[in-house]
């Protein structure tokens, strides 16, 4: 029951997170091709960011899955998540709006290590108050390297933003691709 | 329990989706008629969106009535249609802006022409992994074939656009009339 | 199932509605009392527009409730209604941003009328699809008399608003405490 | 049945205020480290809010979960509640706007004090229609009492507002902190 209300609390904040993003593509007043291409930066910052945030929803569904009672401290490392995604929009239009220079990319960077880490504190304080099955826990050790991975190449790309902003960018399609690739893991213990 | 997720998810995006297009109807500073009837164009592009969307809820709902099970194909396939949907409120809003020129109304039906082919995309994906009833199967073949008359619509009001952008929204208005007619057929075969 | 979803579908976008419009609060740049006074207007719209929405949630709730089955024609006389509703935050905007003036008000109690309009063949629909115990079908019969009344008042201040608005405005508000005040008959059918 | 929809509402309603809080922190156009401490008040009163609104959707939650019938009474004493709670928005963004100027300080502990009457007006209603058990009375008593005790600290800062802003936003954190420690008492007495 608890559980049933904090996943569809998650998912409606997630779902809004993703969908008024689309508003910082502003409708351009003039009907030419330029005007369309000016927006380019815009729509690719955009792209990046759904695909971000559909990986935490997807990650997120499947960590709750696993729950079975829900406390004080889950909800509020919950909340905690929401907090730094619900960010996401702000840094996503500050990139796009100024063409991924460097400050505007390290500051994504940023938005999206501190997202990393409070997918780590959830995750860690679901695990502290439930018993998992061998084979659940042995995969859910496997996502945290990944997870442990995404950290890493964040910090990386923070740095390299006030080198070479494509660098970050290159990085963040990287992890990306990472972890779109399904983790057929978790899954399969769920099944089990 | 997972599919029950991913409905919940993919309705709230859709309903902000429909929902937040209105926001593109800026609210006029004058209190005069000719400040109202200015917004004809906005109104009617809104109007237009609205049944689209409405008319992919509708069909999404009954896609996913014949799933049972729920791996990250079906996530990323259902994803990846919630992605070009979320871009229909940008692309009515610079068609409305724009007052159905050429271009913006090229961009539209390329916009919905994106939708199909990813509705397509989860329609197989799912079809793939499912085996249904003899008579389930026959009403989405069925369906699949107004998909297909829908995709090449598409491809015409694109090309017609630069010719003639009403064309263009005779098209749209064939295609959604085409769509509104309900489809008893797989009603009918769910029922059984 | 389908019923489910059709609820949770409205609800999501009845939910963005009423809390879209205070958007239309735009924040002065002045941290003065008369800034704040400005918004009067906006305000009282606001708070008018909010009641409305929460009368047509409620009856909405009530009346799914005694739907069993859901076929094409109910989803898309719902659509029909949620279409009208969608349009409150831009006349409640527009009457809010030129202090009730008769063109406004007037366009303002015109969707009014499109909303109560849709609502009564959304109720018409359900009815016609379904049979209902007596008491049940009794209280729906008087409700449907608060709905005609509604209708009728709803037409007096579209014409009221060019004499004079506050005579709407009055009227808005007879109609909204008629609605608030609770209508125990359905609620009473229902627990039989 | 009828709660459920009315936690799917609020729930709903919730996650859109706590989330289009963030379109209040504009996006600006230059991507220099200036613009971005600029927006030092307005991240500020958005991470406040945000905890604000968590809490009330926590405590909510809780409330909720006692209910076993639903009635008009309860159906408006939450739609009031949801009514403060959406003027949240614009209020954090006139503080966060007007660098939490003496005004808008004092709008905003306001705006937080008719979410807590509303609250309090929510709370008693649920409980004048509903028999607890014992612990559970006791435990939504001593909840009664931290409510009073904000209420009061709210108009306090009403007040300190006028004097002195700082003071105001040190006792926002004092009743933020107040409610984020778990209230493990409504837990506890639930579960038994």
């Amino acid at each position: 029951m608890t559980k049933t209300r904090l996943e569809a609390f998650s998912d409606g904040v997630i779902a809004i997170i993703v969908t008024i993003m689309v508003l910082e593509i502003k409708v351009p007043h003039e009907a030419t091709m330029s005007a369309l291409l000016g927006l380019w930066p815009v729509f690719m910052s955009y792209l990046l960011s759904f695909v971000f945030i559909s990986i935490y929803w997807g990650n997120h569904h499947h960590l709750l899955h696993t729950v079975n009672h829900v406390n004080s401290q889950i909800i509020w490392s919950n909340m905690h998540l929401l907090f730094w995604l619900s960010l996401v929009p702000f840094s996503t239009g500050w990139m796009g709006e100024n063409h991924f220079q460097e400050l505007p990319v390290a500051l994504y960077a940023i938005n999206l290590l501190l997202c990393a880490i409070a997918y780590y504190i959830l995750q860690t304080t679901i695990m502290k108050h439930h018993t998992f099955s061998e084979k659940l826990a042995e995969a859910m050790k496997k996502q945290e390297k990944k997870g442990m991975a995404s950290l890493f190449l964040y910090i990386v790309s923070i740095i390299a933003a006030f080198f070479n902003p494509v660098i970050s960018e290159i990085i963040f399609g990287v992890v990306a691709i990472m972890w779109v690739i399904p983790d057929k893991n978790i899954e399969r213990a769920l099944k089990d």
